[in-house]
């Protein structure tokens, strides 16, 4: 029987080409499979970021995401379909890893944080070799391109997704010196409100596409309107005590 | 009058020189001077990572940390002979700036998160242009190095200092789905507690010096002894409701 092939799980970064690490660029130029999620129609992100690495005739493996628009987002029927359609990726991935070939699996940001590799790695770890290439993530992308120092010294930070209830977000943005709210979407107005109750509104930047050309950067304070992308991010740098 | 150069704080990421980033390689090539921070007697670490890509004849700007082992650390004594020397390093890089010469400055993990470009940063960005380049986490080449998967959909991510109170780190570890704590050093004992009385000893990883060859990387509880540098640090995984 031949040897089973490597699964890799690549992190891609957070948007900008050049912020892909040399590793990552290495595993894409040495890949027999490159897999990657995208949703149906639409191209995806990450292997318009790995394009350039990618070796002529490489085999490339789309992960389609099932449609669920239909379906409510907390209701078991919802779980059930993103549970078949990871099973079903794990699947098409292992196909390939019995056949002695190594994918790489690409993840923007970082692939161990947030990120849909996680759950093809959870059923493949345990039967293949799996190697992580670590990624700067979307948040490290944008206080890079804003410039801000987010934490420091003996600073708690910490990560909120916008989904909370609001006086939890309020009640833990008041008790951490630095934050990132991710996945504001919708969300927007009442992560505002948060904002203004636990006394952050004054520092919290706005972020959409961070380290794209397109970038749009503006305090939270002066942004007129409560549209926002899914991927837009609110931070609220912390290092209160600067020197 | 010539035109000032421009400072560049890149990431070099977490040890594993190949965790660079395609554009901390090129500035790093491009670069007129190269400034990192080292202690006396001690090479710097962000130094070694770099000299692959230092062009031959580069300006290297070494910024020597005071010796400060004889002042406590929480007094003004010490905070003075930080701010002084932080004031220094800063003077150093402005005289290169406005001859006109860029600069980068090395910084581990990503410059705007826990690490010492930020006090030059602060000084010098009014002043300067000045650019980030994102790098990958010294938590990011951690986790990734356990291949761990740390933060899913919803969980809450925290990042604690082990400095804290004991009971604060086990309020604050209760309190996240997934956390790191960091500069673990002599707290070991305390953070072991913390982890223990917030119910997360089973799912802490203590890992030392994670991307590199000789990493240490293992279950806090199968720990033996309290030896810790103060680089080391402790994942507690989240995904707690994986499907």
């Amino acid at each position: 029987m031949s040897r089973a092939g490597k699964l890799i799980g690549a992190g891609v970064g957070p948007g900008d080409p050049e912020l892909m690490t040399l590793k990552a660029a290495r595993a894409l130029r040495d890949a027999d499979v490159v897999a990657f999620f995208a949703k149906r129609g639409a191209s995806s992100h990450a292997r318009k970021i790995a394009a350039p690495h990618l070796r002529g005739g490489v085999t490339e493996l789309p992960l389609i995401y099932p449609v669920t628009t239909e379906i409510p987002k907390c209701s078991a029927g919802y779980r059930e379909a993103l549970c078949a359609f990871y099973d079903d990726a794990a699947g098409k991935i292992a196909q390939e890893l019995d056949a002695g070939h190594n994918v790489v699996v690409l993840c923007e940001g970082d692939p161990l944080f947030y990120g849909s590799y996680m759950h093809v790695h959870a059923r493949l770890a345990p039967r293949f070799a799996a190697e992580i290439v670590a990624g700067v993530t979307g948040m490290s992308g944008c206080w890079s391109a804003a410039a801000t120092p987010m934490a420091q010294g003996d600073d708690v930070f910490t990560v909120l997704p916008a989904t909370l209830p609001e006086a939890e977000l309020a009640r833990r943005l008041a008790d951490a010196d630095a934050a990132v709210v991710m996945k504001i979407g919708r969300h927007l107005p009442k992560v505002r409100r948060a904002l203004q109750c636990s006394g952050r509104l004054g520092r919290a930047l706005y972020v959409e596409r961070g380290t794209m050309a397109d970038a749009k950067l503006l305090p939270l304070a002066a942004k007129a309107d409560d549209d926002a992308p899914y991927f837009a991010m609110v931070l609220v740098p912390g290092w209160e005590r600067r020197p």
